[in-house]
């Protein structure tokens, strides 16, 4: 084991922030420090905290975090950014608010950002969340900055997705569109001290009670897989917070507890567990296939098949022959 | 060759309808059929039409099909709707307004459907176009309805694609979000007799000239693959179109022809085409090889990750050895 993964896993958090840095750009030693910690992964709840730009969700991460500290489990938070090219510490402002935290040994704070490339930053979340969950972090909160796809992607990681609502921000249906909804196990209304708030609540109630029939489905599309886990058994709560004042918080994170205790009791956290390692051995061994032909013969059956000497088809059997 | 195909070749509507379900099902009978076929294409100019629901698209797309047969030039339009589970012939709402079209020998409609399926609905619009440019058709229309990451992948099938907006359908920022603007070939304003319509063209303009500098970088991320394509040397034009009286639409034809010529002199076509290729090579790769792993030693080793007697990467190893 490199000296830089056994002092993560002692608990320094110097060297996991070193060690981070290195899967992030999916070095060698990334991919050995992956392996030799794998045995150690399995035991942390990663939840990842979604919503439009505005709802207020780094407040209530750092409420969640604190919440956590309080019933003494410790935290990682994992700030993702699609739309930023910078990663590193906690460089994002919002992160300014959180001194209070950053005092905290229990608590590990990370930005994210994709570098250009969306598809890679969903496979680095997921290994920057092992690395967290092997050096024994007990919750990982994943927050996602942007709305998307990637936001897609990266909560097929978390075992629990928070999307965060407020009131007063357009039309209700946005969220709909964008395929946000489908994903949440809780749903938030935060800033809910405000009047209007009853609406939303309202509103996301009813879709939940007209969607309810299909969510199977799109979880099934999410998680990209042929098995389609059970999740008709999960009623999706709707529940309102001020993270400001605190209010609701400790609910939300019993709401949280109670969904991680749910997945383990129902073998839902099994299949999960089961569903990302199958969807990662597939990228794996793609990436690995295509390493060793790229050497090959490769580039001459492209240039006959452009000139139509060659079927798209009739390619593939030669290359599998290489293999 | 099967008689299916043979017929489709020889030029039976009812033929080539038939074979597009068997390559929308993707049967053995379609793989063979578009071995047998790849000879034949490569003669077609693909375009594709995107934009938001009420830019008027399925108008512009049948008087575009019409410019083209005053051109002498045979027609095939594919409308493709990623929200609708039927395919089938021309049952779109839109096509009813196109009997004058249905009874032309030289336009063929076909709606395509995602059948929950986004990835697999680009990969049969490629196929289909294949299909279509093998048995003769000098221009194929992909019309898009819907708006998001499906489109953006159907569009990296189209040689030449129009984005389409309407004066007054709210904020410009909207196409931008969407990721949409940097595909387009060339931008139209439909419904350009309405006074607003300057407005949009305006804004259009002012966008591209901002977003210049970072249009390759998106071409290249749309294609999905290291090489990029030299798209600075098309200056992107910004058309104003009446589809209701037909204003624009034959300058808006020879633009379309125009940036085929371009393509085919500046190499871009050959490079595309390479790009299409690479990628499908590398798709039906990925399927052949899963195909051959799922019936060994995969559960096996998917079990050992999961109770972490075995890492991701240590499995990746035995299944290449498998190979």
């Amino acid at each position: 084991m490199h000296s830089l993964t056994e002092k993560a896993l002692a608990g320094s958090p110097r060297a996991l922030a070193r060690l981070i840095t290195q899967v992030e750009n999916d070095t060698p030693l990334a991919r050995q420090a992956l392996t030799d910690l794998h045995s150690h992964t399995g035991k942390a709840q990663i939840v990842g905290i979604t919503g439009a730009p505005g709802s207020g969700k780094s407040t209530m991460v750092n409420e969640l975090a604190k919440e956590f500290r309080r019933r003494d489990k410790t935290v990682a938070i994992v700030a993702v950014d699609p739309s930023s090219p910078f990663s590193g510490g906690a460089v994002l402002g919002d992160r300014i608010r959180m001194q209070d935290l950053v005092s905290d040994k229990g608590i590990f704070v990370r930005s994210m950002a994709s570098r250009g490339n969306l598809g890679g930053l969903a496979i680095a979340t997921a290994n920057v969340s092992s690395v967290l969950d092997a050096v024994g972090y007990d919750v990982i909160l994943i927050e996602t900055v942007g709305a998307g796809q990637s936001e897609v992607d990266i909560a097929s990681t978390a075992h629990t997705t928070l999307v965060i609502e407020a009131p007063g921000m357009g039309d209700d249906v946005q969220s709909i569109k964008a395929g946000i909804l489908e994903i949440g196990d809780i749903l938030v209304v935060n800033k809910a001290d405000r009047p209007e708030s009853r609406r939303t609540i309202k509103a996301l109630q009813a879709m939940l009670e007209l969607g309810h029939s299909t969510k199977t489905l799109h979880h099934g599309q999410v998680i990209e897989t042929a098995a389609v886990v059970d999740y008709n058994e999960w009623m999706v709560p709707v529940l309102p917070v001020t993270s400001l004042t605190g209010d609701g918080i400790s609910e939300l994170v019993s709401h949280i507890e109670t969904h991680f205790s749910w997945l383990k009791e129902s073998g839902n956290f099994e299949l999960h567990q089961r569903l990302q390692f199958e969807k990662q051995i597939r990228q794996l061994l793609q990436a690995a296939v295509w390493e060793r032909l790229n050497g090959s013969r490769f580039e001459e059956l492209l240039q006959q098949v452009s000139e139509r000497q060659l079927s798209p088809h009739a390619a593939i059997e030669a290359l599998l022959k290489l293999l």
